[in-house]
């Protein structure tokens, strides 16, 4: 693209979706990487929230900032330069949308776009790479993959994942290892929710931290797999007779034979309204009618996975002021 | 107590109730601190399963082991020796159950009596005091503090409360700025549920890791403050409107006017069972009906707060074994 006397376009960096504990990460490695190639690549904008920064054209120049502070990135918690969920409708159906961002690129002579998100994001680098062709200015777009749920097609394991899945499975264990040393008296049912709406992953994931057969977790139900509560109800059962006690792992997007979501069974509050809860308290709901088993129930923050990581190293202030003005807080006095 | 020339009576040690992140230290902290005393204190026995290892005659001889196993304890999970929900009736109630328990000691030479709970393990050690004065065997009975809900008379901050603290502190911050980041076009309201059903302690810690006005919690709520609808969609509303999102920190024992908690106001599942929910689907739920705000919740597996330590360092190999034998798990083949 550039050539030996062409000037080194721009780069446009966003987040995009709901955060991980390693989204600011890949936005370290875009920017770091990019500094080392200033032949290829001059500056690297950051949206402010998302592709929303780019559509107003809301951008943050990451050149002005020290590399220590672009090194702070990696420890800096949420999305650092802000993230949203919108996603960019079909080309035909919004083609002024497309345009739009052309124009903002072309304005700041940005040449290379890194979009952090998952599928949908992947799927506007393709749609924007089409259009920029089309459109007579030539524009790399790069998906940086992003998710918790892993799952991003081709992609073997996309970051988000990995912190995730030691988060739950050490959860799991702790929270296995609790039970079973109260359970002679007292509960003697776990039950952790956990994400991933399609793809059971992350309920994998609970059993990682499992050494010996018997184990925590002894039962593990599927978003892919259909709840079948008589089978359920067996194997805790069982495992209660056995082992003492039971873990169970679940995920949020278990589904009942009908295809409904197990999480909106019917739960209605005082008022008749619906009550969207998690599954973990229907679950542990339907142990305590059936089995008459005491029991104990967690939806955790899937954020905290962040902290698998590392909690004492610094963040990145210069992230962490960003943020504040994103959410319009007061700055430090 | 000891002469000159009395032999060193021995000690029994019993965890009760729920473990926490520190319980193991305690029993560090009550081994390792009579092994410096040998003049004083003969062996330290620990009771399988809390006070009903004494009931049973089920000790533990913790001299058998090595200082280093013993210094583990302190980075092992759960309870090491386990633990048990068992209330010792009134002296008038169950004197024999007393009786029992003296029996146990006399025949163990056990003059010392270290029980690590809360505050019906402290009137335990009383009532056996009393009993074992009246009975003719002298008996030193010590409450060990151990809650999470920091609720101890005169006790100004048991061990267990300290890591939770920190866990919910570090938690909400976290979230906090994860909403922060997502909240134009997402998650708008943040809701964290905590333990302590009537001490608000841990509600309160939510707030720790503020550092400045408008950072998470904008609201926090107390089980010992009745729950006001109007006055907290009011304070939600100011704070999406003022900061953008709201973090809620919600106490698991906060309580409508009429003196029930909220967490039981009414849910009922599919078949008209009573749904034993946690208090943060409530809240969302209402945020969601009177406000139209996208919500999050979460209701954390407070055994997490361990990892607020040091998730490394290696763990009582022994005592996995007693956890391992307990839970009647196959052993190491």
């Amino acid at each position: 693209m550039t050539g030996k006397n062409m000037p080194a376009r721009n780069a446009f960096y966003a987040q995009s979706g709901g955060v991980t504990a390693v989204i600011n990460v890949s936005a370290q490695a875009v920017i770091e990487t990019a500094r080392k190639y200033p032949k290829k690549i001059g500056k690297v904008y950051a949206g402010r929230n998302g592709i929303i920064g780019a559509l107003t054209e809301d951008l943050i120049d990451t050149s002005k900032e020290p590399l220590e502070n672009i090194r702070a990135l990696g420890h800096t918690p949420a999305g650092a330069f802000g993230s949203c969920r919108y996603k960019l409708k079909s080309l035909e159906q919004n083609r002024r949308e497309y345009e739009r961002l052309i124009e903002v690129f072309r304005a700041h002579d940005i040449g290379y776009f890194f979009y952090n998100g998952g599928g949908d994001s992947a799927d506007t680098c393709l749609k924007i790479t089409q259009l920029s062709e089309s459109m007579g200015y030539p524009l790399i777009a790069v998906h940086v993959p992003k998710t918790v749920d892993n799952d991003l097609p081709i992609t073997d394991c996309s970051p988000g994942f990995g912190s995730v899945a030691k988060y739950v499975a050490v959860s799991m264990r702790e929270a296995g290892l609790d039970v079973a040393s109260m359970a002679k008296t007292s509960t003697k049912v776990f039950v952790l929710e956990v994400m991933g709406r399609h793809a059971g992953w992350i309920t994998a994931a609970c059993g990682l931290a499992a050494a010996r057969t018997g184990d925590a977790p002894q039962v593990l139900l599927f978003p892919e797999i259909t709840f079948n509560p008589q089978q359920f109800l067996a194997k805790v059962d069982e495992s209660v007779r056995k082992f003492g006690y039971c873990a169970v792992g679940v995920s949020e997007g278990l589904q009942n034979a009908d295809g409904k979501f197990v999480a909106e069974s019917g739960l209605v509050d005082a008022f008749g309204h619906a009550q969207l809860g998690g599954v973990a308290p229907v679950i542990a709901n339907l142990v305590k009618q059936e089995l008459k088993l005491k029991y104990h129930w967690a939806v955790p923050i899937i954020c905290n996975a962040r902290r698998a990581i590392s909690p004492q190293r610094p963040t990145s202030s210069r992230a962490m002021r960003w943020a504040r003005r994103r959410s319009n807080l007061p700055s430090r006095a």
